[in-house]
């Protein structure tokens, strides 16, 4: 029986509708398998990979070099002003939401080779990636035209990725985006009822429920929302209260790294390493510490088609229950990672395993 | 050049930002070409064919019987249950958005064969499926606990069609959808502050300026709108001010079926057959006549992928700029049909044409 849900954040209303071909284990090989592994290190006329510097636009950040000149090789994350710009940076007389489109639009070049994506970089090279966020965030925040930043990833060409190469893009805009608007507006609301955050409030519940929860660290949680939109629908919340991602700490960035990627891996091998897209939201550029709003990351991956019905009505059909689905990938997680490395990080239902450990 | 744009009805924001591979042209063969003719009238294990009817649910309506029984041949269009509802009509205490799936999730059956679309129906075909639409509105609206019908198609696979037989469906919600609400407030604030129907001054405006309409009759008009989504969408506004469907004459959804066709099968032409949904947006069931809200079909041809950017800021990029988009299909369609029998629609770019014909 279906039963229509509505998400406390963004108002979304969704009509969770279980059906046979949404039980999870269908999803397991959605992705269609790892084709990864079958791919070059170096493609010739990738623009993206070590040594093709020249195929790009001047760069204008990068981490890692030892030593090398920009534009070419010696990188290990490298930014570069998108050549197809949806906005652009550049001298108007006036700033407004109705003037020709200014803004900043770059791609971040995660890693030289061509064929390993987040899940299976070599360590800490997702950090490298997070802190070109931040870093990159923070130069963008000194534009004082530029309202908001939207960071985010596209894997596979049916997620609209347009280029193969391991990348994220960031798009500043002299604007708030209508959806972070409404999530801002509804959060301060909520604040203004209950003199608590809400995000905070969602987060305490799920970790009390841990029906939902994916994977946790002493830093984060990530978990599927209650009325998600997508079967595997997960977003990722920093414990501390914090309304910018540009209020991180050091510290704070490497271990998003960590979960994220994790997440990540644990998504690849569940679903046959399914299509994706994941978005940051964060506080608007130089906005004061928002006491009612939380940055976070939403991620999803790619199984479900957006229709008719959903583009008219604004509200989503899930076919799979988000409980089931968290419980699917937790356990997909723990019988693929039991002998891992990463111990520390929680896999909440699998208190009864051998691990014995607390659920997160 | 990109420019900001914002949708007067939904607030909805886009960044029309032209590609190279924007260009209308670009998108002649987007469909990849027309599949239909090489598919079977009847196929066999199709449980929308005539001749199948035990494979669905019982009908609950068919129109062109001609004396045969329920679920046998004979029918011209038929309405079943869906097999996999999202929502079902069935007793409850209370009904609220808060409680199990209420609602009802019908399929139309646009016609007894397999491989014939609206664009290529027999005459008259149309007519049959629009008054379903209509008369199947009208017994849904008679439930006290339904609050809004969504009415919708969506064609091909990549357009999130399971069933290759042509079809729409409909989708009945005790609550209005979020989308239709915030259309709903808009406009009554808008018609508030100017006293007049945001919709009707959009008609006129767009009449006036006559460069992004695609195609006209004498009750309906059909232009892409200023801040379209993506390349092709199109809207069909009545001329007349009405705020529901349910509200139509006879003699208007005969006109309706004739633009929505004619529409359908400019797109087919002009973008090689591509997967698209169009919905409906109208006036909650059985509200009073409104005056500031103006039922409307959207439409939109899948020619590009909603990915991170649109997902996380809820703003669109569309790399065509909207007024070419027109141009290109009503170049299309007055090279396509200066021949046809059609003569009755008006192609506005076709002024300067041999036909002498006014812009509409």
């Amino acid at each position: 029986m279906s039963e229509f849900r509505c998400d406390p954040i963004s108002g979304r209303q969704v009509i969770i509708a279980p059906l046979r071909s949404g039980r999870p284990a269908a999803f397991a090989k959605a992705g269609g398998g790892d084709g990864r592994g079958s791919k070059p290190a170096y493609v010739e006329n990738c623009p993206f990979c070590a040594g093709n510097e020249q195929m790009t636009p001047p760069e204008l950040f990068a981490l890692g070099r030892n030593g090398t000149a920009p534009d070419t090789a010696g990188w290990r994350v490298r930014v570069v002003p998108n050549k197809y710009p949806a906005v652009e940076l550049r001298m108007v007389e006036q700033i407004s939401e109705n003037i020709p489109g200014y803004g900043a639009h770059e791609v971040l070049v995660e890693i030289p080779e061509h064929n390993r994506h987040p899940g299976s970089f070599p360590p800490r090279q997702m950090e490298l990636v997070v802190e070109t966020y931040y870093r990159r965030g923070r130069m963008l925040a000194d534009y004082p035209d530029l309202r908001y930043l939207q960071i985010f990833r596209n894997y596979r060409r049916e997620a609209g990725a347009s280029i193969e190469h391991p990348h994220s893009q960031l798009l500043a805009l002299p604007f708030v985006p209508v959806v972070v608007r409404r999530e801002l507006e509804r959060s301060q609301s909520a604040y203004l009822a209950d003199g608590a955050c809400p995000f905070c409030q969602l987060l305490e519940e799920e970790r009390r429920l841990a029906q939902r929860i994916i994977v946790q660290s002493d830093t984060y949680s990530a978990f599927i929302p209650f009325a998600a939109r997508s079967p595997f629908e997960t977003w990722i919340l920093p414990r501390r209260h914090a309304a910018s991602f540009l209020e991180t700490s050091a510290s704070e960035r490497a271990d998003l790294a960590e979960i994220l990627e994790e997440l990540l891996r644990l998504m690849e091998h569940a679903l046959g390493d399914p299509p994706y897209n994941y978005y940051l939201h964060s506080a608007p550029l130089r906005s004061a510490p928002l006491p009612y709003f939380h940055w976070h990351i939403e991620l999803l991956p790619k199984v479900s088609i957006v229709a008719g019905f959903e583009m008219g009505s604004g509200v989503f059909i899930n076919i799979t229950k988000p409980e089931e689905a968290a419980r699917f990938i937790q356990e997909k997680g723990r019988a693929d990672y039991e002998q891992s490395w990463r111990k520390d990080l929680l896999y909440p239902c699998a208190a009864q395993s051998s691990t014995g450990r607390e659920p997160g």
